[in-house]
């Protein structure tokens, strides 16, 4: 099947895409539609973003499965105490007085960010909401590295999935937007409930290995995503064999041979989630497709440096 | 005279205003529409920039006398190389074509700034286009910290001097900003001629010692600025006498002494430019007023860690 997103995707000799994490978190609060503003405003027209569904069923942006403290501020600004209600148990009626414009610089999470601005009156996008500023003329070169979120109490519940996944699809053919559209996720099972569902849609195959795990203060793939580990396990090739078009695997983890080994599978390499100078250099020189960062600025201005391009139309001054 | 600009510059018990500088150059190209849009949407609703005129007497906003190599590029899209032509023997349809959207990371100024966003079409914008924004309903609390640059050339031309400062009292006349915009400077004869030719602004003056001085690959303040070297020279004391409503000192020149005894004589302090941690702490430490930053989400984030809001109407989250 031929899937016109992917080019959107794919670098080239003197291009290697960015891909803007959860829009820009290093900058703007996270999966946001200011956020997301920001990262178009920059010229990153690529978008990652975490979709998890509401007990009404309403598929909302946000990256956690519970509402998270160090993130999330109630009615009255006070970020949230004590035990994180579930977003799955909420109706979208109760996300909407919440205000996630800001961490709270006190937490583990709110320290990695320490430049993030910060905002009042951000509120949890729906999906339908980003679908909606990006189905509008001036964005139709706007794709999404939609990433669904498995509820970790429900790796086992084939319905449960199966009722997430259409509800996305749903949500991205009705804006008509399926064909500027990736499906990303850890959960193998979800994406091939994806490929069943929306066989319009790629797949992109988020991995991590356990052993390179540190995203201090917020929810672990480990729970969703197969172990990888091991050194008879060939990642890009069970990749590939499970249909996927993209692969994304966590910067620590890939190497070189990976890189050129998914390319002769035909599968396109993002990289997630590069944010250091000496990072983002290290997975330019491996060549990969993409990159997915929290500071996209920073990933403009190393792809520069190397006389490299993110966008085809532009025009690299000598 | 009472001027009512003021009070939005004045720090409080628990409040340090937080002024871009150049819009937020650590994040998107200095002194352009873009990037003055994202250093309002952070909720940063005061704004310092640098007006110099064109051969046709239009003020633009830019900071350097003439076109930077390591900023602007031409209609090809390539950095300007070679002698810089001067912004005051240019007409304003020259500068329409140029794009300042994007350092070039080979200059030292380039590397002084790895973050920011590098834009494709950002053009040098005129005094007037930032007024008409900030003149449109929902920028009511936009305050400007209008920089007039004085060109070093004709620093004993009376007249040259009077026709900037007529130019720039028009367009903010024009738009009814007086009452919101502070005339700000390094030469004191220039603000001597604010305050003749427009008595309802206030004056804000910008000092720099020329052993703390290190804005590398930009123009330098020494030419216009006086020496205020010595032991024996007491800053505010100076300012206050020359009418000034605001003294704003660079960081490393600045001491709680003369902080409080710019305070006793009825002084409002800002302090420019403020973009390290360490930095932004010892500002705040201070007890100045307001800080002058690239960096105004980073320096958000330091208010709150030490429970200082940046605005009066703010929520300090518990």
């Amino acid at each position: 099947m031929h899937y016109p997103q992917l080019a959107a995707f794919a670098g080239g000799s003197d291009l290697i895409r960015v891909i803007g994490h959860r829009g820009a978190r290093g900058v703007m609060p996270e999966n946001t539609m200011e956020g997301f503003a920001f990262t178009l405003d920059c010229g990153v027209r690529l978008l990652e973003f975490d979709v998890v569904m509401t007990r009404d069923e309403v598929p909302v942006i946000t990256h956690n499965h519970s509402l998270t403290g160090s993130i999330v501020r109630d009615g009255a600004g006070n970020w949230l105490r004590g035990a994180e209600p579930k977003v799955a148990d909420l109706a979208w009626s109760d996300l909407a007085a919440l205000d996630v414009g800001g961490l709270d610089g006190r937490s583990d999470y709110g320290q990695r960010f320490p430049d993030q601005a910060f905002l009042y009156g951000a509120r949890i996008p729906r999906l339908s909401d980003l679908c909606a500023l990006i189905a509008q003329p001036g964005y139709e070169d706007v794709h999404l590295m939609l990433e669904i979120k498995s509820d970790p109490a429900k790796l086992q519940d084939g319905a449960a999935r199966a009722a997430v996944v259409a509800a996305v699809v749903a949500e991205v053919r009705a804006l008509g937007l399926t064909e500027r559209t990736l499906m990303h996720s850890f959960d193998w099972a979800l994406l091939a409930e994806c490929k069943s569902q929306a066989p319009e849609m790629p797949t992109s195959f988020l991995t991590q290995l356990p052993d390179n795990d540190a995203d201090l203060g917020e929810d672990h793939a480990a729970p969703s995503c197969p172990d990888l580990t091991g050194s008879t396990v060939n990642v890009p090739e069970l990749v590939a064999e499970a249909g996927g078009s993209l692969w994304c695997p966590y910067y620590l983890d890939v190497t070189a041979e990976q890189v050129a080994q998914a390319r002769a599978l035909g599968l396109l390499v993002a990289v997630w989630t590069v944010n250091e100078q000496a990072d983002i250099d290290h997975i330019i020189s491996l060549g990969a497709d993409a990159i997915v960062t929290d500071y996209p600025g920073r990933v403009q201005r190393r792809l520069l440096a190397q006389n490299l391009r993110w966008a085809e139309q532009q025009v690299l001054p000598a």
